[in-house]
């Protein structure tokens, strides 16, 4: 299991505010709170910045850098703001993300073998979006395939089998489920990715079904997430989770997060 | 999907006491407030009561007729006591619940085929509990066959795969999770049941790995479930799950109990 903490994201109107007042502070509390919870990566989104995305990552990047050695998860739409982010990172990073449209994959993922980066790779084409379980388990072979070409393994790349909301379709929750088996079998030792938050917009209580969401994902064989960790709820049912699907040897680390605050 | 509400059991010391102070008033409270929530059947259990258990399970299951319509789900290990509660019931009934142990087995199966009940099938037979996923599946399908036999419709037979506690041993979990997929694909239309308090026994915060448990084993095909779904972060859970699912068209169900403030 990896956890991508989701909450260095300027499009959150507090992060917005500490990247306009240069407050450091903010930023470097925001990333060791999340560190303590137990997260693998901190993601670090800038995109609302549009043209002072480019520095405003490497403000970031630098600011989390020179207080924790955790990695970071480089998320823009734009190549050149991604290569900014890993030129600034030490330690092993994760891109976020390609897609398998031509122009954006050919850039991206030899970005991703150059800098030894950890990939996620979003089941989009040229066709765009996928309908079904079977035009994300095409798109998604075809991409690991090409990826496999260029050199990086199965354990770098972390499939995003792409949510869509459930209140615009009835299937756009199984859809994703029926995927995630079908694409384990042709690539053994692949890895899934996803945020949560597509899939309950438009509804009510959209933590419900987040969480309700993440869980059944996970049950499927999703073994990474983008979230907030520090929210109990999340954290108490990724723990029960990957307890109940046999990860956790005898129960310790769902016992030792209750006994550090982590949920409950 | 078909919900029984597992208020009404002597176990829970309120509802022991309204039965030795005959107090029909907070038995028709347990039973119509349940009603409301949208349950499908009312679990009657009364076993702590021993020896008095048949005189207590008629008049719990007359009381309750007395207000409200709902089938009962008549929950013993006594044959008599199943009788009982049968002959004192209107409508469609359920049987909680049969073993595949040669001696209950032969009883209380062709009891559940003279009163067309329901019937909960646990997945014990005489070699005691199965250990692993491959037991499960073995003690089903042997099982189902019998209950065919003996005139009973898979739409009326509910397999309990039998829940051990995690804290037991690391594949809990999965052994439930791996084999309910697996009879599913030998008896077509068959249900799945369970209660899941048994999966948390021994651990801190049970009510988180109780409903990661139901989602998990409902994203596996579990349709039925022994549950409070007063407890509003169970019905939450429950109606996301379905509605992720694909069993909820318009996400309307989910839409409404929000209104209704079953849950949020």
């Amino acid at each position: 299991m990896l956890i991508v903490g989701e909450l260095i994201n300027t499009s959150r109107q507090s992060v917005r505010k500490m990247v306009e007042t240069k407050n450091k502070d903010g930023i470097v509390d925001l990333a060791l709170t999340q560190e303590q919870t137990g997260v693998d990566y901190l993601d670090i989104n800038c995109g609302t910045f549009m043209e002072k995305e480019p520095e405003v990552m490497e403000w970031l990047v630098k600011t989390v850098r020179e207080v924790c050695d955790i990695p970071l998860c480089i998320d823009s739409p734009s190549y050149e703001v991604l290569k900014i982010g890993l030129d600034n990172c030490s330690s092993k990073s994760m891109i976020n993300s390609t897609t398998f449209e031509t122009e954006r994959f050919n850039k991206v993922a030899p970005l991703a073998a150059e800098f030894g980066a950890k990939l996620i790779a979003l089941c989009i084409d040229d066709n765009g979006m996928p309908n079904s379980s079977e035009d994300r388990v095409r798109i998604a072979n075809e991409m690991i395939t090409r990826l496999n070409n260029f050199g990086l393994y199965n354990d770098d790349i972390y499939i995003d089998p792409l949510i869509k909301p459930i209140s615009a379709g009835i299937n756009n929750g199984i859809e994703v489920l029926h995927a995630i088996p079908e694409i384990i079998k042709e690539n053994p030792g692949i890895h899934f990715i996803c945020g949560l938050t597509n899939i309950s917009f438009n509804l009510p209580a959209r933590k419900v079904i987040n969480k309700t969401f993440m869980i059944q994902t996970m049950t499927m064989g999703m073994d990474s997430y983008i979230i907030d960790l520090t929210n109990k709820e999340v954290a108490g049912a990724l723990l029960a989770s990957n307890m109940l699907l046999g990860k956790d040897k005898y129960c310790k680390g769902y016992i030792k997060a209750y006994r550090n605050g982590i949920y409950g």
